[in-house]
């Protein structure tokens, strides 16, 4: 058995459908025809009429994504989660994925760290690994996530409104907080819940499908992840539903409403905030919604009411006596962020 | 306008679904329901009651897959051409696509070469660059390639069955030609034919579909695309046959037969054969068929027989006195490339 024999029975798991016809293992969708191994995979995309297909890819870069020292397992898991946040801010349920990795080296000890990682929260979710390519390079992690929603109750970007609430999920600035602390020289410790947070973040991918359900009944307008922070994806949302509306939009954060996470308790206000609005990496779900849906969604548990949007056009923060300021640039146009999505 | 808006720009085009409800330029299949923009694109996955979804990605990363200089209207037009390939391979019709790139620096013009190769063959087969993410990095490419097929007429690798042909089409060797006179410090002038064969293949996509239909009538049993070599590419086809069937399947390949380029005929005949036999980045489909098939296959022109399946197991080469000689082990098992699909 050769180093490439190992690397595909790290990814290529017993019991996905392959040469022999096996179907799935227990408790894995079976929705893949053919596996890996062949030119392609095949698939049956989408389990119901109304159903489409959700489609997003996410490219991980050692160094500018990930510290090379992470935790294998950690990046496993990490690589395959933020494509199941963006199948989650869409409303979508997860299918299947495809996994492109270059590789320095083959690391067998990396690579079994990373398959578990990646294997584990596919199996959270019962989607298949059903194609990739491995190749020697720079540590680059490229995964394209496939799930499927009804595209009349998809929750999409450009459906925001003048008058929403905008809503978020969980707590906000943590990973943000970890990167701060590892950049400024002191590392957390592994159990430091905000490593956690940066290493393993936990896609809203159930919350999204409820979300989804909601907007069917007009509940939820539009939607998006928090990958880039607070500030710069409100910002995504408002330039693209300002666009599909024809008219300026702009939101009002509340800064004493923004649930920040118990981790930044210790910090100076202005520090906190600027973790949770800039930070990034948190990979919560942002929303807005029309107000008579706030009972349907505080009944969700664990949203918080942060906001509202108006006719703008700016993004502004509103202190507890309410005065506003208008966020930097760097928030409403994040492009000095290091990448970018088309 | 910064330098991501110029990003998004060269590959965002006008046209393609967006925000405003846009449908299709002319031209393009208008399988997108949403485009690029959000978190994810939504895709009507197949267009008929019987297809199903075909799914491959290729990575390529500078300095392995291609050289640092290459033009990058070549690039561009290589990184979707591999992926077209695979979806050839299988038989299936190319419907959409995604790309994930990491760049080192914003280099405009480069990324509008690079841009402009990668749209002038997806218009070629009317598909659509439906999303994907940009970021900081060496510069790696991953394409995440969609098409559409039956899976009960899809060309597999692993239904070849001794007695079978084996056909090639089109012709070998020659980007290979190409890769060894650059490393040899010859680089060829661009306008060699070599260098076409090596920077721009052509993705057998039509003859794919034709092949599709004929395994319909059982007068194709398995294919796969020449990116590592004729000899390492049948190598999986044997591989995988082998297992499916649970007998050993071997093959002959006749030297004679083997399909060289013109710009090989310069050379003597070993470095002629080592370079079709091992070479690698053809694009041409190598596929198994009954020998019933003959008239059908010779009536699509481009396609030559080059030997037989047996009960092997090994790979031989067989030539013009009938002298056969095992084909090296970095042939049938090419575990000594870069790469490997998952």
């Amino acid at each position: 058995m050769d180093e490439f024999d190992l690397i595909r029975r790290f990814f290529v798991r017993d019991g996905l459908p392959g040469v022999a016809g096996v179907r799935g293992a227990p408790g894995v969708r079976a929705g893949a025809i053919l596996g890996p191994g062949d030119d392609c995979a095949l698939l049956a995309a989408t389990t119901t009429a109304t159903a489409r297909l959700a489609l997003t890819t996410d490219l991980l870069v050692e160094g500018v994504h990930f510290f090379s020292d992470v935790d294998p397992h950690a990046l496993g898991h990490k690589a395959l989660a933020v494509n199941l946040s963006d199948l989650a801010a869409m409303g979508a349920r997860p299918v299947a994925y495809l996994l492109a990795l270059a590789l320095p080296r083959v690391d067998l000890e990396w690579l079994e760290g990373f398959a578990r990682g990646l294997h584990a929260l596919a199996d959270r979710y019962g989607i298949e690994l059903v194609g990739g390519d491995t190749t020697r390079g720079p540590l680059t992690i490229a995964i394209t996530a496939l799930g499927e929603v009804d595209p009349a109750i998809a929750l999409r970007r450009d459906r925001a409104r003048p008058g929403d609430d905008i809503w978020v999920s969980g707590c906000l600035g943590a990973a943000a907080f970890a990167v701060r602390e590892r950049l400024g020289g002191q590392p957390l410790v592994a159990s430091h819940p905000a490593r956690a947070r940066l290493d393993k973040p936990a896609p809203r991918v159930e919350l999204g499908l409820e979300l989804a359900k909601l907007a069917a009944h007009g509940l939820v307008h539009a939607a998006i992840d928090l990958s880039d922070g607070l500030a710069g994806d409100l910002s995504h949302i408002l330039e693209r539903s300002s666009t599909a509306l024809g008219a300026s939009m702009g939101a009002v954060l509340w800064a004493e409403s923004l649930p920040s996470h118990a981790c930044l308790s210790g910090l100076i206000h202005e520090d906190r905030l600027d973790l949770m609005l800039f930070g990034g990496d948190d990979y919560e779900l942002l929303l807005t919604a029309p107000t008579t849906a706030r009972s349907a969604l505080e009944s969700l548990g664990g949203l918080h009411r942060i906001g509202t949007l108006d006719a703008g056009p700016s993004l502004r923060l509103q202190d507890g006596s309410g005065n506003q300021r208008v966020l930097p640039d760097r928030a409403y146009r994040h492009f000095r962020s290091e990448s970018e999505r088309l």
